[in-house]
Protein backbone atom coordinates (compact mmCIF):
# COMPACT_ATOMS: atom_id res chain seq x y z
CA UNK A 1 0.00 0.00 0.00
CA UNK A 2 1.95 3.21 -1.46
CA UNK A 3 1.21 6.46 0.56
CA UNK A 4 -0.17 7.98 -2.26
CA UNK A 5 -2.90 5.45 -2.73
CA UNK A 6 -4.20 6.33 1.19
CA UNK A 7 -5.85 9.06 2.08
CA UNK A 8 -7.10 9.86 5.80
CA UNK A 9 -9.67 12.09 7.30
CA UNK A 10 -13.68 12.52 7.40
CA UNK A 11 -13.71 15.18 5.15
CA UNK A 12 -10.77 13.73 2.61
CA UNK A 13 -12.40 10.74 2.74
CA UNK A 14 -16.28 12.05 2.33
CA UNK A 15 -15.64 13.86 -0.60
CA UNK A 16 -13.26 10.89 -2.11
CA UNK A 17 -16.60 8.87 -1.77
CA UNK A 18 -18.48 11.03 -3.58
CA UNK A 19 -15.84 11.28 -6.22
CA UNK A 20 -16.27 7.65 -6.79
CA UNK A 21 -12.56 6.98 -5.65
CA UNK A 22 -12.47 4.89 -2.82
CA UNK A 23 -11.44 1.57 -2.88
CA UNK A 24 -11.79 0.08 0.32
CA UNK A 25 -12.22 1.70 3.74
CA UNK A 26 -10.90 1.35 7.42
CA UNK A 27 -12.79 3.05 10.25
CA UNK A 28 -10.89 2.83 13.99
CA UNK A 29 -12.55 0.19 16.29
CA UNK A 30 -11.95 2.93 19.35
CA UNK A 31 -13.81 5.52 17.17
CA UNK A 32 -17.89 6.14 17.73
CA UNK A 33 -19.74 4.42 15.12
CA UNK A 34 -22.61 7.00 14.54
CA UNK A 35 -20.02 9.47 13.75
CA UNK A 36 -19.50 7.78 10.40
CA UNK A 37 -23.10 6.66 9.89
CA UNK A 38 -23.37 8.81 6.78
CA UNK A 39 -20.00 7.52 5.54
CA UNK A 40 -21.03 3.90 6.41
CA UNK A 41 -24.10 3.88 4.27
CA UNK A 42 -22.54 5.57 1.63
CA UNK A 43 -20.36 2.91 1.22
CA UNK A 44 -22.80 0.54 1.81
CA UNK A 45 -24.61 1.80 -1.07
CA UNK A 46 -21.56 1.95 -3.51
CA UNK A 47 -20.43 -1.57 -2.47
CA UNK A 48 -17.17 -0.41 -1.03
CA UNK A 49 -16.04 -2.78 1.51
CA UNK A 50 -15.44 -1.82 5.38
CA UNK A 51 -12.97 -3.13 7.73
CA UNK A 52 -12.66 -2.28 11.27
CA UNK A 53 -9.40 -2.10 12.54
CA UNK A 54 -7.52 -1.11 16.40
CA UNK A 55 -6.33 2.61 16.34
CA UNK A 56 -2.57 1.10 16.22
CA UNK A 57 -3.25 -0.52 12.72
CA UNK A 58 -5.27 2.78 11.57
CA UNK A 59 -1.87 4.40 12.20
CA UNK A 60 -0.27 2.37 10.61
CA UNK A 61 -2.28 2.49 7.36
CA UNK A 62 -2.04 6.11 7.69
CA UNK A 63 1.38 6.95 8.29
CA UNK A 64 0.10 8.86 10.79
CA UNK A 65 -1.94 9.13 13.72
CA UNK A 66 -3.83 12.56 12.56
CA UNK A 67 -6.49 10.14 10.83
CA UNK A 68 -9.75 11.00 12.94
CA UNK A 69 -10.57 7.41 12.81
CA UNK A 70 -10.90 7.04 8.95
CA UNK A 71 -8.59 5.58 6.06
CA UNK A 72 -9.54 5.10 2.77
CA UNK A 73 -7.72 3.09 0.11
CA UNK A 74 -8.19 4.95 -3.05
CA UNK A 75 -7.63 4.94 -6.82
CA UNK A 76 -4.11 6.64 -7.63
CA UNK A 77 -4.85 10.67 -7.74
CA UNK A 78 -6.14 11.58 -11.30
CA UNK A 79 -4.11 15.05 -12.27
CA UNK A 80 -5.86 17.07 -14.72
CA UNK A 81 -3.98 18.91 -17.45
CA UNK A 82 -3.64 22.61 -18.84
CA UNK A 83 -5.99 21.91 -21.60
CA UNK A 84 -8.43 21.02 -19.02
CA UNK A 85 -8.42 23.70 -17.01
CA UNK A 86 -8.38 25.68 -19.93
CA UNK A 87 -11.68 24.43 -21.01
CA UNK A 88 -13.05 24.56 -17.44
CA UNK A 89 -12.80 28.59 -17.56
CA UNK A 90 -14.30 28.57 -20.99
CA UNK A 91 -17.18 26.67 -20.01
CA UNK A 92 -17.89 28.66 -16.92
CA UNK A 93 -17.46 31.72 -19.74
CA UNK A 94 -14.96 32.91 -17.00
CA UNK A 95 -10.80 34.72 -17.88
CA UNK A 96 -8.97 32.00 -16.86
CA UNK A 97 -7.90 31.84 -13.04
CA UNK A 98 -4.70 29.59 -12.26
CA UNK A 99 -2.13 28.84 -9.79
CA UNK A 100 1.09 27.89 -10.60
CA UNK A 101 3.28 26.58 -7.76
CA UNK A 102 6.59 26.18 -8.57
CA UNK A 103 8.24 23.87 -5.85
CA UNK A 104 6.18 23.73 -3.12
CA UNK A 105 7.51 21.00 -0.79
CA UNK A 106 5.07 20.68 2.03
CA UNK A 107 2.03 18.91 1.94
CA UNK A 108 0.81 21.28 4.28
CA UNK A 109 1.08 23.93 2.56
CA UNK A 110 -0.04 22.45 -1.41
CA UNK A 111 -2.69 21.17 0.76
CA UNK A 112 -3.96 24.52 1.85
CA UNK A 113 -3.40 26.29 -1.58
CA UNK A 114 -5.84 23.58 -2.70
CA UNK A 115 -8.49 24.54 -0.17
CA UNK A 116 -8.53 28.18 -0.52
CA UNK A 117 -8.09 27.87 -4.30
CA UNK A 118 -11.33 25.84 -4.19
CA UNK A 119 -12.91 28.54 -2.15
CA UNK A 120 -11.46 31.09 -4.61
CA UNK A 121 -12.93 29.61 -7.12
CA UNK A 122 -9.68 28.71 -9.33
CA UNK A 123 -10.19 26.99 -12.26
CA UNK A 124 -7.13 24.98 -12.24
CA UNK A 125 -3.11 24.58 -10.22
CA UNK A 126 -0.20 23.81 -11.89
CA UNK A 127 2.82 21.92 -10.31
CA UNK A 128 5.77 21.00 -11.84
CA UNK A 129 6.84 16.88 -11.16
CA UNK A 130 10.14 17.20 -9.96
CA UNK A 131 11.43 18.60 -6.46
CA UNK A 132 7.46 19.26 -5.65
CA UNK A 133 5.06 17.53 -3.26
CA UNK A 134 1.97 15.95 -5.19
CA UNK A 135 -1.14 14.78 -4.37
CA UNK A 136 -0.42 12.36 -1.46
CA UNK A 137 -3.01 11.63 1.61
CA UNK A 138 -1.52 14.34 3.61
CA UNK A 139 -1.67 16.74 0.99
CA UNK A 140 -5.18 15.38 0.87
CA UNK A 141 -5.99 15.32 4.68
CA UNK A 142 -4.72 18.95 4.64
CA UNK A 143 -6.87 20.11 1.59
CA UNK A 144 -9.87 19.00 3.46
CA UNK A 145 -11.74 16.94 0.52
CA UNK A 146 -11.30 20.12 -1.76
CA UNK A 147 -8.54 18.04 -4.17
CA UNK A 148 -11.32 15.99 -5.05
CA UNK A 149 -13.31 19.25 -6.74
CA UNK A 150 -9.95 21.43 -7.87
CA UNK A 151 -7.80 20.40 -11.24
CA UNK A 152 -4.26 20.00 -10.32
CA UNK A 153 -2.20 19.21 -13.65
CA UNK A 154 1.36 17.98 -12.92
CA UNK A 155 3.63 19.29 -15.53
CA UNK A 156 7.44 18.04 -16.53
CA UNK A 157 8.83 21.57 -17.05
CA UNK A 158 7.02 24.66 -16.13
CA UNK A 159 8.40 27.07 -18.15
CA UNK A 160 6.92 25.40 -21.24
CA UNK A 161 3.39 25.83 -19.60
CA UNK A 162 3.87 29.27 -18.95
CA UNK A 163 4.63 29.91 -22.20
CA UNK A 164 1.73 27.94 -23.09
CA UNK A 165 -0.01 29.99 -21.19
CA UNK A 166 1.25 33.18 -22.71
CA UNK A 167 0.24 32.46 -25.82
CA UNK A 168 -3.37 31.30 -24.97
CA UNK A 169 -3.58 34.95 -23.55
CA UNK A 170 -2.70 34.49 -19.65
CA UNK A 171 -1.21 36.95 -17.93
CA UNK A 172 1.78 35.77 -15.63
CA UNK A 173 1.86 37.03 -12.01
CA UNK A 174 4.94 36.17 -10.07
CA UNK A 175 4.78 36.99 -6.52
CA UNK A 176 8.26 38.18 -5.00
CA UNK A 177 9.12 39.76 -2.12
CA UNK A 178 11.80 41.90 -3.53
CA UNK A 179 9.24 43.41 -6.37
CA UNK A 180 8.17 46.89 -6.55
CA UNK A 181 4.95 46.78 -8.08
CA UNK A 182 2.32 45.87 -5.07
CA UNK A 183 0.05 43.10 -5.56
CA UNK A 184 -3.13 44.90 -5.27
CA UNK A 185 -2.75 47.66 -8.11
CA UNK A 186 -2.39 45.14 -10.97
CA UNK A 187 -5.60 44.25 -12.38
CA UNK A 188 -6.71 40.37 -12.23
CA UNK A 189 -10.01 40.57 -13.58
CA UNK A 190 -8.50 39.20 -17.02
CA UNK A 191 -7.36 36.22 -17.56
CA UNK A 192 -4.51 35.43 -14.89
CA UNK A 193 -2.20 33.16 -13.42
CA UNK A 194 -0.67 33.73 -9.67
CA UNK A 195 2.78 32.22 -9.54
CA UNK A 196 3.65 30.82 -6.28
CA UNK A 197 7.47 30.10 -5.14
CA UNK A 198 8.73 27.37 -2.89
CA UNK A 199 9.19 27.80 0.78
CA UNK A 200 12.90 28.74 1.62
CA UNK A 201 13.63 29.89 -2.07
CA UNK A 202 11.26 31.85 -3.96
CA UNK A 203 10.18 31.24 -7.74
CA UNK A 204 13.35 29.63 -9.85
CA UNK A 205 14.92 32.38 -11.84
CA UNK A 206 14.23 30.74 -15.10
CA UNK A 207 10.20 31.13 -14.27
CA UNK A 208 10.33 34.32 -12.73
CA UNK A 209 11.85 35.09 -16.66
CA UNK A 210 8.25 33.81 -18.17
CA UNK A 211 5.78 35.98 -15.46
CA UNK A 212 4.85 39.16 -17.17
CA UNK A 213 5.10 40.91 -14.05
CA UNK A 214 6.24 40.44 -10.33
CA UNK A 215 4.65 41.90 -7.60
CA UNK A 216 5.04 41.72 -3.42
CA UNK A 217 3.07 41.85 -0.78
CA UNK A 218 3.88 44.81 1.40
CA UNK A 219 4.55 43.52 5.09
CA UNK A 220 4.92 45.72 8.40
CA UNK A 221 6.57 43.35 10.67
CA UNK A 222 10.22 42.75 11.83
CA UNK A 223 10.33 38.55 10.78
CA UNK A 224 8.16 39.36 7.58
CA UNK A 225 7.92 35.52 6.69
CA UNK A 226 4.54 35.23 5.30
CA UNK A 227 3.63 31.42 4.75
CA UNK A 228 3.65 30.69 1.15
CA UNK A 229 0.43 29.07 1.23
CA UNK A 230 -1.16 32.03 2.98
CA UNK A 231 0.53 34.41 0.38
CA UNK A 232 -1.32 32.75 -2.19
CA UNK A 233 -4.43 33.26 -0.13
CA UNK A 234 -3.69 37.19 -0.19
CA UNK A 235 -3.24 36.94 -3.94
CA UNK A 236 -6.12 34.51 -4.64
CA UNK A 237 -8.58 36.23 -3.05
CA UNK A 238 -7.54 39.98 -4.27
CA UNK A 239 -8.17 38.41 -7.62
CA UNK A 240 -11.36 37.53 -6.21
CA UNK A 241 -12.65 40.94 -5.00
CA UNK A 242 -11.65 42.40 -8.30
CA UNK A 243 -13.59 39.54 -10.65
CA UNK A 244 -16.28 39.93 -7.89
CA UNK A 245 -16.67 43.88 -7.95
CA UNK B 1 9.23 19.52 31.40
CA UNK B 2 6.29 20.31 30.38
CA UNK B 3 5.56 21.11 26.76
CA UNK B 4 4.73 24.95 27.00
CA UNK B 5 8.36 25.63 28.18
CA UNK B 6 9.75 23.49 25.49
CA UNK B 7 10.14 25.20 21.52
CA UNK B 8 11.72 23.82 18.45
CA UNK B 9 12.55 24.61 15.14
CA UNK B 10 15.42 26.72 13.93
CA UNK B 11 13.41 30.42 13.43
CA UNK B 12 11.08 29.82 17.24
CA UNK B 13 14.62 28.93 18.87
CA UNK B 14 16.29 31.65 17.09
CA UNK B 15 14.04 34.30 17.99
CA UNK B 16 13.20 33.34 21.59
CA UNK B 17 17.42 33.52 22.00
CA UNK B 18 16.92 36.84 20.61
CA UNK B 19 14.76 37.87 22.76
CA UNK B 20 16.73 36.55 26.25
CA UNK B 21 13.92 33.70 26.72
CA UNK B 22 16.04 30.65 26.20
CA UNK B 23 16.97 28.96 29.50
CA UNK B 24 18.78 25.53 27.50
CA UNK B 25 19.29 24.18 24.54
CA UNK B 26 19.35 21.09 22.77
CA UNK B 27 21.44 20.15 19.64
CA UNK B 28 21.23 16.97 17.91
CA UNK B 29 24.30 15.13 17.38
CA UNK B 30 23.07 13.59 14.00
CA UNK B 31 22.64 17.36 12.45
CA UNK B 32 25.45 19.72 10.59
CA UNK B 33 26.85 21.59 13.74
CA UNK B 34 27.70 24.72 10.98
CA UNK B 35 23.99 24.63 10.55
CA UNK B 36 23.82 25.95 14.13
CA UNK B 37 26.96 28.52 14.00
CA UNK B 38 25.15 31.37 14.98
CA UNK B 39 22.89 30.05 17.29
CA UNK B 40 25.74 28.01 19.02
CA UNK B 41 28.17 31.76 19.37
CA UNK B 42 24.94 33.41 20.39
CA UNK B 43 24.08 30.87 22.83
CA UNK B 44 27.94 31.13 24.27
CA UNK B 45 27.70 34.99 24.54
CA UNK B 46 24.81 34.49 26.65
CA UNK B 47 25.77 31.88 28.75
CA UNK B 48 23.17 29.49 27.54
CA UNK B 49 24.27 25.89 28.67
CA UNK B 50 24.03 23.78 25.34
CA UNK B 51 23.59 20.08 25.62
CA UNK B 52 23.93 17.41 22.76
CA UNK B 53 21.65 14.89 22.50
CA UNK B 54 20.65 11.95 20.27
CA UNK B 55 17.61 12.27 17.74
CA UNK B 56 15.38 9.73 19.65
CA UNK B 57 15.78 11.86 23.25
CA UNK B 58 15.52 14.91 20.76
CA UNK B 59 12.28 13.56 19.26
CA UNK B 60 10.98 12.84 23.05
CA UNK B 61 11.78 16.36 24.53
CA UNK B 62 10.00 17.77 21.70
CA UNK B 63 7.39 15.82 21.27
CA UNK B 64 7.49 15.08 17.32
CA UNK B 65 10.36 14.68 15.48
CA UNK B 66 9.78 18.23 13.88
CA UNK B 67 12.38 19.80 15.42
CA UNK B 68 14.73 20.40 12.73
CA UNK B 69 17.14 19.50 15.18
CA UNK B 70 17.01 22.09 17.77
CA UNK B 71 15.20 22.23 21.32
CA UNK B 72 15.08 25.12 23.91
CA UNK B 73 13.66 25.19 27.36
CA UNK B 74 12.16 28.23 27.55
CA UNK B 75 10.40 30.71 30.24
CA UNK B 76 7.12 30.92 30.40
CA UNK B 77 5.61 32.15 27.15
CA UNK B 78 4.23 35.90 28.39
CA UNK B 79 1.47 36.88 27.73
CA UNK B 80 0.66 40.35 27.08
CA UNK B 81 -2.51 42.34 27.84
CA UNK B 82 -5.13 44.35 25.99
CA UNK B 83 -3.89 47.62 27.61
CA UNK B 84 -0.34 46.89 26.24
CA UNK B 85 -1.86 45.86 22.96
CA UNK B 86 -3.59 49.77 22.52
CA UNK B 87 -0.45 51.64 24.36
CA UNK B 88 1.50 49.95 20.84
CA UNK B 89 -0.36 51.58 18.82
CA UNK B 90 -0.79 54.84 20.59
CA UNK B 91 3.45 54.84 20.54
CA UNK B 92 2.97 53.80 16.79
CA UNK B 93 0.82 56.32 15.84
CA UNK B 94 -1.23 54.19 14.55
CA UNK B 95 -5.19 53.26 14.85
CA UNK B 96 -5.55 49.57 16.32
CA UNK B 97 -5.08 46.55 14.38
CA UNK B 98 -6.21 43.79 16.22
CA UNK B 99 -6.81 39.98 15.64
CA UNK B 100 -9.41 38.48 18.26
CA UNK B 101 -9.57 34.76 17.92
CA UNK B 102 -12.49 33.00 19.54
CA UNK B 103 -12.16 29.23 20.48
CA UNK B 104 -9.58 28.02 18.06
CA UNK B 105 -7.78 25.15 19.13
CA UNK B 106 -5.69 23.55 16.30
CA UNK B 107 -2.04 24.90 17.43
CA UNK B 108 -1.10 24.90 13.52
CA UNK B 109 -3.97 27.94 13.37
CA UNK B 110 -2.95 30.11 16.42
CA UNK B 111 0.53 29.69 14.92
CA UNK B 112 -0.23 30.51 11.08
CA UNK B 113 -2.57 33.52 12.76
CA UNK B 114 0.81 34.70 14.70
CA UNK B 115 3.21 34.43 11.50
CA UNK B 116 0.92 36.36 9.40
CA UNK B 117 -0.36 38.90 11.99
CA UNK B 118 3.42 39.90 12.11
CA UNK B 119 3.79 40.34 8.78
CA UNK B 120 0.26 42.32 8.77
CA UNK B 121 1.91 45.12 11.38
CA UNK B 122 -1.24 43.87 13.61
CA UNK B 123 -1.02 45.26 17.14
CA UNK B 124 -2.05 42.70 19.13
CA UNK B 125 -4.20 39.26 19.19
CA UNK B 126 -6.54 38.25 22.00
CA UNK B 127 -7.35 34.64 22.71
CA UNK B 128 -9.70 33.46 25.80
CA UNK B 129 -8.01 31.34 28.43
CA UNK B 130 -10.53 28.58 28.43
CA UNK B 131 -11.43 26.33 25.16
CA UNK B 132 -8.43 27.34 23.09
CA UNK B 133 -5.14 26.54 22.71
CA UNK B 134 -2.18 29.16 24.21
CA UNK B 135 1.25 30.13 22.81
CA UNK B 136 2.48 25.95 22.98
CA UNK B 137 5.86 24.99 21.64
CA UNK B 138 3.76 23.35 18.55
CA UNK B 139 2.66 27.39 18.04
CA UNK B 140 5.47 28.46 18.30
CA UNK B 141 7.07 26.08 15.84
CA UNK B 142 4.03 27.25 12.86
CA UNK B 143 4.65 30.80 13.75
CA UNK B 144 8.29 30.47 13.15
CA UNK B 145 9.78 33.24 14.85
CA UNK B 146 6.74 35.52 14.71
CA UNK B 147 5.50 35.01 18.40
CA UNK B 148 8.52 36.52 19.96
CA UNK B 149 6.81 39.69 18.51
CA UNK B 150 3.73 39.84 18.50
CA UNK B 151 1.73 40.47 21.26
CA UNK B 152 -0.69 37.97 22.15
CA UNK B 153 -2.88 38.52 25.28
CA UNK B 154 -5.07 36.30 26.86
CA UNK B 155 -8.24 37.17 28.40
CA UNK B 156 -10.66 35.36 31.33
CA UNK B 157 -13.80 36.38 28.91
CA UNK B 158 -14.25 37.80 25.60
CA UNK B 159 -17.26 39.66 25.92
CA UNK B 160 -15.73 41.58 28.18
CA UNK B 161 -12.59 42.73 26.17
CA UNK B 162 -14.64 43.05 23.55
CA UNK B 163 -16.48 45.96 25.43
CA UNK B 164 -13.73 47.71 26.72
CA UNK B 165 -12.72 47.97 22.85
CA UNK B 166 -15.82 49.38 22.12
CA UNK B 167 -15.18 51.88 24.84
CA UNK B 168 -12.62 52.87 23.31
CA UNK B 169 -13.73 53.50 19.78
CA UNK B 170 -12.25 50.41 18.46
CA UNK B 171 -14.64 48.94 15.58
CA UNK B 172 -15.09 45.12 16.44
CA UNK B 173 -15.48 42.90 12.79
CA UNK B 174 -16.81 39.73 13.20
CA UNK B 175 -16.24 36.91 10.44
CA UNK B 176 -19.01 35.08 9.62
CA UNK B 177 -20.00 32.91 6.43
CA UNK B 178 -23.40 33.57 6.81
CA UNK B 179 -22.86 37.56 6.96
CA UNK B 180 -24.55 39.80 4.12
CA UNK B 181 -21.85 42.50 3.61
CA UNK B 182 -18.84 41.18 2.02
CA UNK B 183 -15.20 42.37 4.04
CA UNK B 184 -13.41 44.65 1.41
CA UNK B 185 -16.43 46.91 1.28
CA UNK B 186 -16.22 47.68 5.10
CA UNK B 187 -13.83 50.53 6.17
CA UNK B 188 -11.22 49.01 8.36
CA UNK B 189 -8.43 52.24 7.80
CA UNK B 190 -9.93 53.32 11.98
CA UNK B 191 -9.44 51.06 14.45
CA UNK B 192 -10.47 47.36 14.11
CA UNK B 193 -10.82 44.38 15.98
CA UNK B 194 -11.21 41.05 13.46
CA UNK B 195 -12.72 38.35 15.48
CA UNK B 196 -12.70 34.94 13.70
CA UNK B 197 -14.04 32.29 15.05
CA UNK B 198 -13.24 28.44 16.12
CA UNK B 199 -12.64 25.68 13.34
CA UNK B 200 -15.79 23.91 13.73
CA UNK B 201 -18.47 26.45 14.93
CA UNK B 202 -17.47 29.78 14.22
CA UNK B 203 -18.17 32.86 16.74
CA UNK B 204 -19.93 31.82 19.18
CA UNK B 205 -23.48 33.83 20.15
CA UNK B 206 -22.41 35.91 22.81
CA UNK B 207 -19.32 37.27 21.20
CA UNK B 208 -21.34 37.77 17.99
CA UNK B 209 -23.60 40.31 20.00
CA UNK B 210 -20.59 41.87 20.69
CA UNK B 211 -19.69 42.64 16.83
CA UNK B 212 -20.38 46.03 15.59
CA UNK B 213 -20.81 44.24 12.15
CA UNK B 214 -20.43 40.71 10.41
CA UNK B 215 -18.99 40.19 7.66
CA UNK B 216 -18.48 37.49 4.64
CA UNK B 217 -16.04 36.42 2.44
CA UNK B 218 -17.47 35.50 -0.92
CA UNK B 219 -16.97 32.14 -1.65
CA UNK B 220 -16.94 30.23 -5.04
CA UNK B 221 -16.85 26.58 -4.67
CA UNK B 222 -18.48 23.60 -3.77
CA UNK B 223 -16.71 22.66 -0.75
CA UNK B 224 -16.11 26.29 0.54
CA UNK B 225 -14.85 25.46 3.77
CA UNK B 226 -12.18 28.06 3.65
CA UNK B 227 -9.42 27.29 6.58
CA UNK B 228 -9.70 29.82 9.95
CA UNK B 229 -6.24 30.98 9.87
CA UNK B 230 -6.33 31.73 6.17
CA UNK B 231 -9.43 33.45 6.37
CA UNK B 232 -8.05 35.79 9.15
CA UNK B 233 -4.72 36.42 6.85
CA UNK B 234 -7.44 37.53 4.09
CA UNK B 235 -8.96 39.90 5.95
CA UNK B 236 -6.10 41.11 7.38
CA UNK B 237 -4.36 42.40 4.08
CA UNK B 238 -7.66 43.94 3.19
CA UNK B 239 -7.07 46.22 6.34
CA UNK B 240 -3.24 46.89 5.26
CA UNK B 241 -4.42 47.17 1.44
CA UNK B 242 -6.82 49.77 2.87
CA UNK B 243 -4.26 51.54 5.36
CA UNK B 244 -1.83 51.70 2.86
CA UNK B 245 -4.02 53.17 0.10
Amino acid sequence: MQEKNVIYGKNAVTEALKGGRVKELFISNSASKSSFDQVLGDAKVKGIPVQFRNPFSMNRFAGTDSHQGIVAVIEAPKYSSLRAILDLAKSRNENPFIVVLDGIEDPQNLGSVIRTAECAGVHGIIIPEHHAVGLTGSVAKVASGAAEHVKVARVADLTDALEELKERGVKIIGADAEAKPVYYNIPMRESVAIVVGSEGSGIRHSVKERCDILVSIPLRGKINSLNGAVAAAVLMFEAVRQRTK
